[in-house]
């Protein structure tokens, strides 16, 4: 089952995805494709999943029942999945092969950072950058992990039982970063957390449904059809069950929460090759479908 | 004028605060202390920032008129004077003493990081800190400025006059951390967002009624009635002002969004005595009240 927020008539939906016509990788497709589906609810998904803690499953179905309105909206009018998550949680160094490969030891203990609310962006917008605000624009392709319900946290850490039941689904992740920024000082946030920046969908699939990392799901990223990333997500050193349980060591989870799990080697900051106006920037996940930011600076 | 979220009959409710009775310092004093005041609305601060953008002063004005009701609750039914801030920005290394003291240069940028709201709690809670998580729990006592008014960013930089216009007003702030999870990784993040450890009011003064960097305030911590910090907020590398434009280069402000504006000497972590079951740390500035949480661990 894969939900999505979109707007419809200038209201937020969440939306039962039954297609979607993309027709990747040129800079003009984000006008041509659409996605097709019925209508669960006229809330968007995060206001679905808080209100309904226990499972998000029969949620979907009653409303279907209830609304069910079929639509078809243009790749624009998708929405990030979750636009307001209480919080979000970014992973730094987190595939083993890229680690190793830069010569550093596996880590103890995630690296985790924040994005803001404010710098998520629609799956299919435009990222637009400030005029002379950083030579260095960059994306990193990642696997993301939405909690379904409430982990409660601060008491030790929560099982792996637990810390898999918590989460509700998976979407792809553009984590958009200013490396200049990001490195003024020793904390990475204001490199991270342009506004509207942050590719996040296109919509959650459910984890009931489809588990990623079990599935050795490839990651793959493209810049202007060039292929940048292409790395197994089995190769996380901290798959998804594992990060919820770490951050329930001292921060209760909401429905909506997000954690992005980091990224595979190929970004910009390695080859030196950052975004310039123009650039259509592409992500897929094996079985999650796809995020496409075209860039204006 | 100041303004206080507080809990009336199981509700968030703004009040205009007009007297407080604080038996200062001692662990038992909460159960002891009150605050007097009239009911202004009842949604909390947060909320009635974000529905009057132009300017509090009115709303306020014109909720007396409707209700008014006159209430005295006790200190431990204050809440987060802002409960569910979009975005807390917290700063680093910015009392220029402190810094030279230390040895290191002048920064020439804010290190910023992350609050999340689930850190947030009552100026006048205990902490819990989960039994075996940390010997390094540690306070610092801060200034903090919340937004009163939307200030679109990603555009270069506000200027001097916008960036002042959009403070709504001042309150105190214990940025609560367990130095060990600090240090982990390169990122602070997991070191700074322990459940409800952060007291943050105990209201909200208005900027436009008083300046405490101007009036060069002075910000006094003890723990256990034993005085740890004690500076001037006039020694801020980055003051209020400065870190409004700094932060609105990249992220847009939205009102009730929180800067805490970082600790001068005397925490913890330098004198090598953290936090202990049953420590009273209280923090004050000059007329902006006090914050005190008994910690239990």
């Amino acid at each position: 089952m894969k939900l999505a927020t979109v707007r419809i008539d200038g209201t937020r939906c969440t939306i039962h995805v039954d297609g979607i016509d993309d027709p990747a990788g040129t800079g003009d497709s984000p006008q041509a494709g659409s996605v097709t589906g019925r209508i669960v609810d006229r809330r968007d998904l995060g206001a679905l999943l808080t209100a309904n803690p226990t499972g998000i499953r029969g949620a979907v179905e009653s409303g279907l029942r209830r609304d069910g309105d079929e639509v078809t909206v243009p790749l624009t009018d998708l929405l990030p999945v979750i636009t307001s998550p209480s919080k979000i949680f970014c992973v730094g160094l987190n595939y083993r092969e890229h680690i190793e490969e830069m010569g550093h030891p596996i880590p103890d203990h995630p690296t985790l950072f924040v994005k803001y609310p404010s710098a998520l962006t629609s799956p299919y917008a435009e990222v637009t950058v400030p005029a002379g605000m950083t030579d260095k624009a960059d994306y990193e392709g990642e696997l993301a992990v939405i909690i379904g319900s409430r982990l409660a946290g601060a008491r030790g850490g929560a099982s792996e039982e637990e810390a898999r039941a918590a989460i509700g689904g998976y979407a792809v992740f553009n984590d958009f970063s200013q490396r200049d920024w990001q490195y003024r000082t020793q904390q990475w946030l204001q490199g991270k957390n342009l506004d509207r920046s942050s590719a996040f969908g296109p919509w959650m699939t459910l984890a009931d449904d489809y588990d990623p990392v079990a599935e050795g799901a490839s990651l793959r990223t493209w810049v202007n059809g060039e292929l940048r990333q292409d790395h197994s997500t089995a190769d996380l050193v901290f798959p998804p069950v594992d990060l919820v349980r770490y951050i329930s060591n001292f921060a209760t989870l909401e429905p909506g929460d997000v954690i992005v799990t980091g990224t595979p080697e190929g970004v910009g900051a390695g080859s030196g090759r950052f975004l310039a106006d123009g650039d259509v920037v592409r992500i897929e996940v094996d079985g999650l479908g796809a995020v496409e930011s075209t860039v204006r600076m």
